[in-house]
């Protein structure tokens, strides 16, 4: 029996937006879909904005953050930014939830990754060379380790704290584990109880 | 204090993928954010892929699939088809698993919707005018209604069977209605059941 399938085009389509993280061929099949039930109005600008992200859009050199030559990087070249404090993060994604919880106001430092060897990313595929030299060049009096508290984090925290508390008088800190905002006892898993009650503090 | 945000490039990006379907706020900064990490190797084939299908695809004007100027349709064009049967579906995606369950070989009529108050979408909203025009015009002997099972697919069911029924001898008839393959009875919900009773078959 002879195979009816999609055009070329649809196909390619449809190839092209299962790569996407979180999409399947499923997702893939019906967004392709309707793009092309929108029309041209629906798929030239994003087709625009695709184009103009990867032509625009850098790696600001000094934290990582996402910027653009026009603009420049909104947290480097941003004002009344505590000079003292740099604050490590795994992806430049972290930043913003960080910059919205309103509690730091410091520099950030981007590593783009963690260690992680499953993944063959040894502590040479991240930024840590330019860490190193940020720090020696800048007056750093703190560094906060904003890893995530899974195994590859906690790796990639102690790797850094290491490498970092060799250069005195410089303080090394890491984000607190314990409860979630709002979370009952009875969600919390027995490492998150266990963190909890080390990490106690007085009221 | 001064907020910051992701550069233009990449919220205007974040806005459209935000516009697709199943896609919220968060899978498409997560999108974004891997389309920009992954580069313009990434991202280009995907406008370019966009670009190509919303120039290049096109609503078969017979049967409503999706074609090409260059390639045509694949239904309407491909060989061995059963001229006197005729399947009315309602979108063009409802064509490709028909198709491929092997047990139909004759036209189709993708109607592009079905009927839905709710949605103001009404007959005069459907390609049920071509759809007339193609059966006076063919020498269809059986039309197929396979459409969903809900209460839109039956709604648009019954008004395609009171205008088709006056079309004699023209036969009409629906998918049946019952358990799905694989399915035991303690999966099916009531109205499945009384289907299946009600369509059940000498063994």
């Amino acid at each position: 029996m002879a195979s009816v399938d999609y055009p070329d085009p649809v196909r390619r389509l449809v190839a092209q937006l299962k790569q996407l993280p979180g999409i399947g061929p499923k997702s893939a099949e019906r967004i392709a879909v309707w793009l092309i039930q929108s029309g041209a109005e629906t798929s030239l600008p994003l087709a625009e904005s695709l184009i103009a992200a990867a032509r625009e859009v850098t790696e600001c050199r000094t934290c990582g953050f996402f910027a653009t030559e026009e603009d420049g990087c909104a947290i480097c070249e941003g004002e009344h930014r505590e000079g003292q404090l740099l604050c490590i993060v795994e992806q430049p994604t972290d930043i913003l939830p960080l910059e919205r919880s309103g509690a730091f106001r410091g520099h950030y430092h981007s590593l783009r990754g963690r260690i992680s060897p499953l993944d063959n990313i040894g502590p040479e595929d991240l930024r840590i060379g330019e860490l190193v030299k940020r720090i020696d060049e800048g007056d750093f009096v703190e560094i906060i380790l904003a890893l995530s508290s899974d195994v590859e984090g906690e790796a990639t925290c102690h790797y850094l704290a290491e490498l970092l508390g060799g250069l005195a008088p410089l303080r090394v800190s890491r984000l607190a584990q314990g409860l979630p905002a709002g979370g009952g006892l009875n969600n919390a898993d027995e490492l998150t109880l266990l963190r909890a009650l080390q990490g106690r503090v007085g009221v």
